[in-house]
């Protein structure tokens, strides 16, 4: 018989390169690193180290992703006598960071980084840790679950994912149902962001344990849906004067994933029952489809971002809060929540805050986040700050 | 009060771009792709073409991921005058390739393509449809799902993630048991691997529906561990002359895994209801770990990969093949496959099955992918010819 000794060497079971988990200088590899890459590196400062092999290259750049991002302005790294560019950041805000590298203005991933979806593809990104960040850690409590659901959506007529956290106990008691918070991310970003990027899962497990929320089922789906009537027949119109088709999330939201979940799921199906909230532009669709739908929905978050195209309260979303009574009588809560470091969204948020309970709404609550901009940081303190509010008597 | 106008912009509902699904060519935008992305797009023969905006690039390289990737061989892009790098493969292979861009000799990720986790990194890649491929489409069945599940090993001493599918109508009868398959991935992929470049999820619910498979449990782990013990400990040894430590999967798999599904999950615990396969480094994980456990496992699949450092069945895994009674009794099904494109893969799954045959061996199976290389075809199709064998009586 005749064996093939060179499989050997293929096959061998691999230990991934063992690098020091600490460095001569305190730094460490970033907890969204891939396993074993030592760049980017986190210093017990905050500071952060990036490195790229790029021989060629005329120059490299480190590039925060978006102007108020945490990391600081765009870092020119410098080339070492190896074709190794390496650069450091000042003390960077605590929380994640996309980020990405523009090798002679070609933006390129950091292969030493986990990938995120962002800016509406994936990306790079650094988390630098929290003094005060345990709430999002995995602790040694009851963990829940995120299940990917694959569904068929008769809105836009194809098959979508969504992402459903369950609470530990979910499986223990075949009896007992759960209320449910339909949960979205930003623009760019996708139904994976609030586990993947937020923790969203281990917020969840850690008050839960901590017994300072609700047990709930979480629903997180991707905010952008094209309805299938519309299929591809924006680029076909006549004159190719057709625009995109609008967005068609609400409508999928209330006629195919509402219906899906309380079939599929141990939900307390009522508005009582019922949450929803988003951050940035998922703010904005919460806030849309909570208030067009009044009877499905009794708890309301804004996560930097509300107001969409009509910013002012008095006509926006159908004129709803010119009636002061009835939100009082429906709406068992209206959150909004902003960084002090991303001054329109915190302005704006201070804004319709004090104008609602001027005009006589109660149930509104304002939440600031100290020191961080429009990035997770706040709206994984926001969701850590919203979620006790639910669901309560 | 004061509202700000300019948040409309950046909360509008934004629609994604809207671009013709199908072009003058009858090309599409491959389903690997980020939302909205038209490249890399495939073409009805599978040829794929490839564009990067790279203006100040001096050459631009389609690479796919190892040599005997179902791409072809590595590709030079041209430069169009707005800078824009353009190039179309030979007609590909179907499956899930891997592949990147070398700009200047930098390893880049295509912007348009969802990234995988392989080649221990995040990396590209392009999915070319098979025309056979209606296992793995999501089609109008009950669907599973797929629960990252959290938990804490003893013998690394960190938190890790399962990937757990539990069959459609898992939650619908809390007595019901199920059977476990434990499934690798291969090297320098991880617990991810299969959902994503696999989409076992989708080839399970579907064999499940059909009746052609039992309803199972499979999990899917990083076969990747560091004991706790060993900790930071090699980097630190005397003279720095201490390698990186072993790979603690196994015991990682028998001390914590199997406990910790089998408290949580309705499984089936006993070693007739217990499987494990894995592709390429997992085949070789698979047979290392069921054939020291054989009280534990009865069922065992090596997909393009099974012997490791030592390639003498007579001698290997503690010279367990020189006793065919035993392993007669205790082993229900003994699984080779490779694809008839990975010649020393398949030169080794012919030779072995041949060799235990020959050896009195019952139970051994063969199964050969016409066509595929050492790729995830492959093991899609081993996947779909292994499930229907396991837990049958």
């Amino acid at each position: 018989m005749r064996l093939v000794a060179s499989l050997a060497l293929l096959l061998t079971l691999v230990a991934p390169a063992h690098l020091p988990a600490q460095g001569a200088d305190d730094s460490r590899p970033a907890s969204t690193n891939v396993r074993g890459a030592p760049y980017p590196r986190v210093h017990p400062d905050g500071r952060v180290t990036f490195q790229l092999s790029a021989p060629h290259a005329r120059s490299v750049i480190m590039n925060p992703g978006g102007g108020d991002n945490g990391l600081g302005p765009a870092l020119t790294m410098q080339r070492g006598e190896d074709g190794v560019w390496t650069g450091t950041t000042a003390p960077a805000v605590p929380g994640l960071h996309y980020y990405w590298f523009l090798v002679d203005s070609v933006r390129v991933n950091d292969p030493g980084s986990e990938t995120f979806f962002g800016w509406g593809r994936q990306s790079s990104a650094v988390d630098v840790p929290d003094p005060n960040g345990d709430f999002y850690a995995a602790r040694d409590v009851p963990h829940g679950e995120v299940r990917e659901r694959w569904y068929r959506s008769e809105t836009t007529g194809d098959w979508r994912q969504a992402y459903v956290y369950t609470p530990a106990a979910y499986d223990d008691d075949p009896d007992r149902r759960y209320p449910v918070l339909y949960l979205q991310h930003g623009a760019g970003e996708d139904g994976r962001g609030w586990v993947k990027q937020g923790r969203m899962n281990l917020i969840m497990d850690n008050l839960i344990a901590e017994g300072r929320a609700e047990p709930m089922i979480v629903v997180m789906e991707t905010g952008y849906a094209t309805a299938a009537a519309s299929g591809q027949g924006g680029a076909a119109a006549p004159g190719g004067e057709q625009g995109p088709p609008p967005n068609a999330f609400p409508e999928l939201v209330i006629e195919d994933l509402i219906p899906m979940i309380d079939s599929i799921y141990r939900t307390l199906p009522d508005r009582e029952n019922r949450a929803m909230a988003g951050l940035s532009m998922g703010g904005g669709q919460t806030m849309q489809i909570t208030l067009s739908n009044l009877d499905r929905f009794a708890w309301i978050g804004a996560f930097s971002g509300a107001f969409g195209q009509n910013p002012d309260p008095a006509t926006a979303y159908g004129g709803v809060f010119a009636d002061p009574d009835r939100m009082n009588r429906d709406v068992r809560l209206l959150y909004f929540s902003a960084g002090t470091e991303e001054p329109r969204f915190h302005e704006h948020a201070v804004a319709i805050t004090a104008w609602l309970q001027d005009a006589g709404f109660e149930n509104v609550v304002l939440f600031e986040s100290p020191g961080t901009s429009h990035e997770w940081q706040t709206w994984r303190r926001s969701l850590r700050d919203f979620v006790p509010r639910l669901f309560r008597r």
